[in-house]
C-alpha cells in the first residue's frame, strides 16, 4: 500500500479503507511517511471530507497511537468532560468535585491554554502546591478515594493526532470537521473513561461561530464515542459571550468557589447543572430530572464545595487559599472599564476579550510562554444588561501597567451598546445524544 | 506575508495575488517555505484551480527562478518545438533540420525518456559521438552556423519547477491544469526561443487521455506564452496509435532518416510537415500554405536530409552511420509477433506498447536507469489495417532474451482486432494559435 494511492484515492473522492487509514496513521507516527505526504492528504479530506467510517477509524487509529489510560478498575462509573474551548470556561473546576461528589469518577487530563481560550491545567495552577503531574498509581488512587483527579495531559497520549494537528495548524488544513473530530474524540477517547459529555462552543468566542458547525461537529463526536462502545452526549452551548463573571486564572478559581458555595452568576451555574447532570445521568442511568435535582442538592447542601476542598488538598494543594480566598495574590494594577455611552449591551465580542485577557498577562499567545495567574477580567456588565455612562462595565487585573490603557479601549471596542434591548440569547442550543 | 495565509486563500477559492505566487516560487525555491507547505497549496490547487493571470504568474516566476537562455542574438527567427509526451514521438529529430534549413534557429534543450514515453535526448544519444552536452558558447555558434543545435537540458532552467514538480509527483498533486501547464511553458520560456510550437498528444499513449483535455492544456500554455510575449501555436495531436512505425531510440533514428530520404510513414511525414510549417509561418510570417510547400521541398530535395548530417556531425556524431545506416548496432535477439486471428486492427494501446519497449530495453521505469539504444519495436499493423492469422504485427528486437515470451504476449494484448474496420482516426485535432 503506498501512500502516494491514498491522498489520490481521496483526491478523487473515494471514501479510504480501514487499511488504508490505519497505513497513514501508523506509517506518519513512525515517520516512514513524510510530512508533505501528509499534509497533502488533509488537504484533500478539507475538500472531500470523510464519511462516518473513515472518521471512527481514523479517530481510533491516532488513539491507539500512544499510550491508552487504563480505568477499567472503575467499570461504568468514569466520566470526562470535554470543552471545544472558549472564555470564562471554568466549568471544570466546578462540575468535577459535583460528579465525584454523586457517585461519578473523574479521571481527568485536562490541557492549557492558547491564544484567546483558557486551560484547566494553567488555572488549577493558581492554587499554591497543586500538582498537575502525577504518578499513574496515585492518580487512580486518588480517583479511588476521593472520586476526581485532574491532571496534564500525558506526553504520549495520541501523538499521531499531536503531530497531525502541528502539521495541520501550519498548512490551513484545520478547518475540517471530520479531522477536527477525529482530533478531538482521539485524545478523549485514550483518556479511558467510559462516559464523556461534550461541551461544544458556539459563537465568536469559540471555534465553532456557528450553531449549524457546532452541531454537525457534536453528531460527528457522538457517532465516534458510539462507534468505540462510550456513552456520550454532547450539549451545543453559548460562546457569544464569554462564561460567568471571571476571566484568567486565579480570578476563574474564585467563581468556581463562588459558584459552589451558592453565589455568583446564575447564568454559569445554569451550565454547570447541567454539564453535570448529563454526567450522572450517563453514569448511574439516572433521569435527567433526577440528575438536575442531585446536583441542585449537591452544591446547596455544600457537599460538591467539600468535594472541591478535598481533591485540591489530595493533589497538593493548599485547601487553606480556598476557605479563605484573600490570600491569593493579587495583581499590582486594578482599573476599571467604564462605559461612555448609555444603552443595552447587545453584543460582547468574547474572542477579543480573550484576547484582552492575554494582553493582561491571563493567557499566552505561543505554547510555551509564562502567564501570571493573578491577571485576567472581572466582568460587571454583560450581553443583555442595561448600562448607563460612567458604569463601570469590567475590571482589568494585571502587573503589566503599561498595557492597562491599551487593554481599556480594546475592551471598549469589543463591547456593543445600542438603544434596544437585544433578544435574549439561550445558553443551551441543544444536546446531541 | 505567510504561507500559511496563502494556502489558505487558495483553499478559501480566492485567487492569488501575483505578490503571493511570487513569495511562494522564491521562498520554496529557497527552501525558506517546507514542502509540507508547498504540497498543501498544490492540493488545494489541485481543486480550486488558478485563472489566467495566476497561471501566467506562476509560470513567469518558475521561468525566472533559475538561468534563462539568451537567444537575443537571433532576433525573431528562434523557434523551439514541443511535445507533451507520447510513444514513438521522433518529430524533433526530422522538425528540427527541416526548419533550420528554411532560416528557423532551432536552439533546442530536450528531455529524457521515462516510463513509456521516450525522449529526444535518449534517441541522438543512439549515434556515436553526438554530444548532448555543449559549451554556452558553442551551443549558440552551432546555432549561428547550421540553424540547429539540440542538447539536453541545463540542470538550473527553471528550478522551481523542477523541485516543484518533483514534489507533485509523490503527493497526487500532478493532475492539474493550471500546474501542468506552467510546469511545461517555464522551462520552454526560460530556453528562450522567441517562437514555440507545441505538440500536445491526446490519447492513451499521452498524458492528456480525452481531447477536451488535450485542448483545454493547449489553450492555457498558449496564453501563458502571449502573456510572455511570446508567439505561440500548439496542435493537438493523436496518441492512440504509436507515432510512425518505429519506438525505441536507434530504430526512431532510423525512421527519421527515413522520413527526410522521401520515405517512410506517410503519418508520421504528414505531422512534421504540419509542426515544421507552423514553426516557420511564425518565424517568418509566411501563410500556412507557403510554409507547408517550402517544408514538402526541403524534404523532396534533399535540402533538409543535408541538415540533418550537418547539425549531428557538428554535434560529434560519426556522419557515416545516417549514410550508412546498417553501421548501427543491432539487437541479439529479432522476434516477430504473429496475428493469431484475421480482421481489422479496431485500437492500439500505445501506453502499453511504450511500456513493452520499456521491457525490451528501450526505456527506464526510473530517473538514471540505463537504456539499450538497439532495443525496441518496428511496428508493422497499424490501427486500420486489415490482418490475416499469421501476419507480423510487429518485431520486437532486444538483448534481453528472457523478456520476449512476455513481451510478445503483451503486445498481442496490446492490439484490438474485430471484423469491421474502425472509423478512422484524425492525426491533427485541432490548431490553438
Amino acid at each position: 500500500m503506498r501512500m502516494y494511492d491514498i491522498i489520490r484515492h481521496k483526491r478523487d473522492g473515494l471514501p479510504l479503507s480501514e487499511a488504508e487509514i490505519r497505513c497513514f496513521v501508523t506509517g506518519y507516527t513512525a515517520g516512514d511517511i513524510p510530512d508533505y505526504q501528509a499534509s497533502a492528504l488533509a488537504m484533500a479530506i478539507c475538500f472531500n471530507g470523510m464519511d462516518a467510517a473513515e472518521t471512527a477509524t481514523l479517530t481510533d487509529a491516532m488513539m491507539r497511537s500512544g499510550d491508552q489510560v487504563d480505568l477499567s478498575c472503575f467499570g461504568a462509573y468514569t466520566v470526562d468532560k470535554h470543552s471545544t474551548g472558549g472564555v470564562g470556561d471554568k466549568t471544570s473546576l466546578i462540575v468535577g468535585p459535583i460528579v465525584a461528589s454523586l457517585g461519578g469518577k473523574v479521571a481527568k487530563m485536562s490541557g492549557r491554554g492558547l491564544g484567546h481560550t483558557g486551560g484547566t491545567v494553567d488555572k488549577l495552577e493558581s492554587i499554591p502546591g497543586y500538582r498537575t503531574e502525577l504518578p499513574p498509581t496515585d492518580f487512580i488512587a486518588q480517583v479511588e478515594q476521593i472520586g476526581i483527579a485532574i491532571i496534564g495531559q500525558s506526553a504520549n497520549l495520541a501523538p499521531a493526532d499531536k503531530k497531525l494537528y502541528a502539521l495541520r495548524d501550519v498548512t490551513a488544513t484545520v478547518d475540517s470537521m471530520p479531522l477536527i473530530a477525529s482530533s478531538i474524540m482521539s485524545k478523549k477517547l485514550a483518556a479511558g473513561a467510559h462516559n464523556i459529555v461534550l461541551d461544544v462552543k458556539v459563537g465568536n468566542g469559540a471555534f465553532m461561530k456557528t450553531r449549524e458547525q457546532g452541531e454537525e461537529l457534536a453528531r460527528q463526536m457522538v457517532a465516534i464515542a458510539k462507534s468505540c462502545e462510550r456513552q456520550v452526549s454532547a450539549l451545543v452551548t453559548n460562546m457569544h459571550v464569554p462564561l460567568g463573571w471571571a476571566v484568567g486564572n486565579t480570578l476563574e478559581v474564585l467563581e468556581a468557589v463562588e459558584i459552589l458555595q451558592g453565589k455568583g452568576c446564575p447564568r454559569l451555574r445554569q451550565l454547570c447543572e447541567a454539564l453535570a447532570a448529563e454526567m450522572l445521568s450517563l453514569c448511574h442511568g439516572w433521569t435527567p430530572e433526577h440528575s438536575l435535582q442531585k446536583v441542585k442538592e449537591a452544591i446547596d447542601s455544600g457537599a460538591a464545595f467539600a468535594r472541591m476542598q478535598k481533591w485540591i488538598v489530595a493533589q497538593g494543594g493548599d485547601g487553606a487559599y480556598l476557605t479563605d480566598t484573600t490570600r491569593f495574590p493579587a495583581a499590582a494594577v486594578t482599573q476599571d472599564v467604564v462605559a461612555q455611552t448609555g444603552g443595552y449591551i447587545a453584543d460582547m465580542d468574547a474572542e477579543q476579550i480573550g484576547n484582552i485577557g492575554v494582553l493582561l498577562g491571563a493567557g499566552r499567545r505561543q505554547k510555551g510562554e509564562a502567564i501570571d495567574h493573578a491577571a485576567g477580567i472581572r466582568l460587571w456588565k454583560k450581553t443583555g444588561d442595561c448600562v448607563c455612562a460612567g458604569d463601570c462595565l469590567a475590571t482589568l487585573h494585571t502587573n503589566r501597567a503599561d498595557v492597562v490603557g491599551a487593554a481599556q479601549a480594546a475592551y471598549r471596542a469589543a463591547i456593543t451598546i445600542q438603544d434596544a434591548p437585544p433578544q435574549a440569547q439561550p445558553l443551551l442550543y441543544t444536546i446531541v445524544r
